[in-house]
């Protein structure tokens, strides 16, 4: 539906300007240039469910891919092996040291009012609680206002925020400073209601973070159902009490790479586009659209230009990050270990919003380079994937980004990501082979045509 | 918008009637005699949430409610008591003897081609399995068919039934019949892929059945994710090899109750119209649609016919039919216990398809009586419930049906019903109040005007 009101608007706007929308793009040398490569490259995409075989059969095969885990590692080595089959350029791996957490055994059960186990998960990067857990009475709160409002009532309590959903960027606060928030009121653990807009019982993991000024307190995070559930006892008043056992603790930091793979340039070859997505997961789920999915859609766009014969100027480079979820030490890594060269880096794209129905990119760039890159994806138009919304950019690139480097992000419909999230739910099946294919087509259009574009792609000021 | 639609649909056909809808409802002396009461009762129902409320007082106290456990005597005893306090007539109870399933500690875990736990649940009347569990191949088939054909592959085997969702009765058959199925086969356990059309990693439980015939076999639901998993694994030559461990067990039958009150006929006390849920739940969730909603539409729809004073000719009774799940001992035990009574049931209503948004009824009847309750609903058009469809019913009021009482299911819009059902994730949060708050009126619209109308509804012809 929103690329249908998307397509219907961008319509519109075409013709409300001077020339029609079709003579506009007939003029337009891009266009006139890459039409018919966009076109079979977008055919060939869409042509089989190769993409969404190939993320079945990693997130299958090795499940979650947390840092410090085994599976983590074996589905790098998986990765790099399946790339030299394919015949790319320069596969490799890059070390990087990565923080490792662990989970352990957990569980939250309410005593008060009533008996009963509460679906939960432990955030991560929280300490554990001692082995006969923390008994304590559960004080609600909506949000951080009225955890202010109550802090006199927080001590030797648990704080449960119970924020309704707004967004990822806002609600989320209550799982990455929540513990600071509530450890501050003098609590003795944090629960916060699950971050998501949706969910079948469906409890959603994720970073948090402590403060060196407050004590560490054990965080977790139970449903949407039950926490609304023991806000309603409250407001009965009734005495809430819940005991939380958490095994978690963080291991020294473990040794995992970034895995990639390339296309060389046949002009310029010290120029790149990059593109990518993270290969780490949390570890429920097997993490096929945070992130295998950015991962496989990258890799498989650059194989995709290498099926079709095509020897683009410059070189363009699939990565899968690592360490993305609980530290962003891969993307670090890899800027680090460019040095000077991430000044070669002519555009950056990320995948890491789910391999849904693609609309286009989110991108922050020089007012010149967006006008380009909107000409570029004006060859998508056909499989609706043309929008190109500003700012925009990922986390993985991020690093690269603020050296300059334009950055681009994938574009999907969003709808159901946030139900998935962090959640044991994220597997491959609540992704269609067909939309999979159309974010392959997407990443390979725009990579292609930017790493062959007769000027390079102008850098973002760095103030 | 299937009741947009159905609205749109049901005006057409009235515009193309010899004369417009609100002349000819003007007429029906029916429509005449009750729009004011109808009326009244509709805004009354629709003017706060007490029956949300209500149910999520209910379901949020005493949680599931599964036959045999003291949850569901505890939730009883509340029942009665607030019956009472709201003035009800004879608020009851009525013995009834229940099957007592226990489920016990369970697990299922995937241990070749990798070792991850599955989420799981048993299915209700399964045997457990020893203590060490049942670790064995996986013979993954898509239905009964394929089953049959690969008959001899699943010898010593766990049968996995993977099929896509068509509807309940369809794909039920899996959990119904599956182990009876599997066991001729030779099988040593049965896994079926969850019973619903959506999921985020979540396994439905419900009844299953054995057959004297043969061995009785362990038998369990995993998510739709991981059957689709392990059927993919298969399908790539991989040995699919599971450990499940269940310590599911039926004891000797327990003591529980169907719960009861009226409001007593003017004219007729001894004719009457029943309308009621089921109080039992399985033993995950809190069985708020499934069908605590039930039960408190019915009831809170006598009550609020006692606040407004009105005085049916007959009587109308609410029951909390216990065991529908896992026995249908209530259903049976309350016809059972009316003997000849039973024919002087004029109708029987039952909601236990989720408190959603109504749409009207479903309906098993004489043409006569169908007539009489289409003429009935019309009073339900200011909601969009006027829709009479037939057949219909439902599984409590089917012993009454059965000896020739009409009898109605409230229809409502079906869309996620399927999503929470048997799950963990039946909580009250999924019902929107107004909607609850339109079942309330369309019930006690439906059980007041028939309770009040000069003439009984015609009973139904009994083969």
């Amino acid at each position: 539906m929103p690329i249908t009101i998307r397509a219907l608007v961008c319509a519109a706007i075409a013709l409300g300007a001077s020339a029609p929308a079709a003579a506009q793009d007939a003029a337009d040398p891009i266009v006139t240039q890459y039409r018919d490569v966009a076109d079979r490259i977008i055919q060939t995409a869409l042509a089989d469910s190769s993409a969404w075989d190939r993320l079945a059969r990693l997130t299958d095969a090795f499940g979650h891919r947390l840092s410090g885990s085994r599976s983590l590692e074996q589905a790098i080595d998986w990765v790099l092996a399946e790339m030299k089959k394919d015949g790319l350029d320069s596969p490799r791996t890059e070390p990087v040291k990565v923080p490792h957490w662990v989970r352990g055994v957990e569980s939250a059960e309410l005593v008060s009012p009533r008996h009963v186990a509460l679906p939960m998960l432990g955030l991560g990067g929280s300490i554990g609680t001692p082995a006969r857990g923390i008994t304590a009475e559960v004080l609600v709160v909506s949000d951080f206002d009225e955890l202010h409002a109550r802090a006199g009532e927080a001590k030797g309590k648990i704080v449960l925020f119970d924020p309704e959903w707004k967004n990822y960027g806002e609600t989320g606060r209550y799982r990455r400073v929540g513990a600071i928030a509530a450890a501050k009121a003098g609590a003795v653990a944090l629960l916060i209601r699950s971050v998501g807009p949706y969910g079948i019982r469906t409890p959603h993991t994720g970073v948090m973070s402590y403060d060196s000024t407050v004590t560490r307190i054990p965080a977790a995070a139970i449903t949407m159902e039950d926490a609304m559930m023991l806000h309603r006892m409250q407001d009965r008043g009734e005495r809430v009490v819940v005991t939380l056992k958490m095994q978690a603790k963080t291991l020294p930091d473990a040794m995992s790479r970034n895995v990639m793979a390339e296309i060389t340039g046949s002009e310029h070859p010290e120029e790149v586009v990059v593109l990518g997505g993270h290969i780490d997961s949390w570890d429920v789920g097997t993490g096929a659209m945070d992130d295998a999915g950015g991962v496989v859609v990258s890799w498989e766009a650059i194989r995709l230009i290498r099926r079709l014969g095509l020897k683009p100027k410059r070189t363009i480079r699939a990565v899968g990050w690592t360490n993305e979820e609980n530290g962003l030490r891969g993307a670090l890594a890899y800027r680090d270990a460019r040095g000077a060269e991430v000044a070669n880096h002519v555009m950056a794209i990320e995948s890491d919003a789910g391999v849904f129905r693609p609309d286009g990119f989110n991108m922050t760039g020089s007012d010149s380079a967006v006008a380009i890159v909107r000409r570029v994806a004006a060859l998508l138009a056909s499989i609706n994937a043309d929008s190109i919304s500003t700012p925009g950019g990922g986390a993985d690139i991020g690093p690269l980004m603020e050296r300059g480097v334009p950055g681009l992000g994938l574009d999907v419909d969003g709808e159901r990501y946030f139900w998935y999230h962090h959640t044991p739910g994220d597997m491959v099946d609540k992704l269609d082979p067909a939309d999979v294919a159309r974010c392959v087509a997407a990443m390979a259009v725009m990579a292609y045509v930017i790493a062959d574009l007769p000027e390079r792609l102008p850098p973002t000021a760095v103030p």
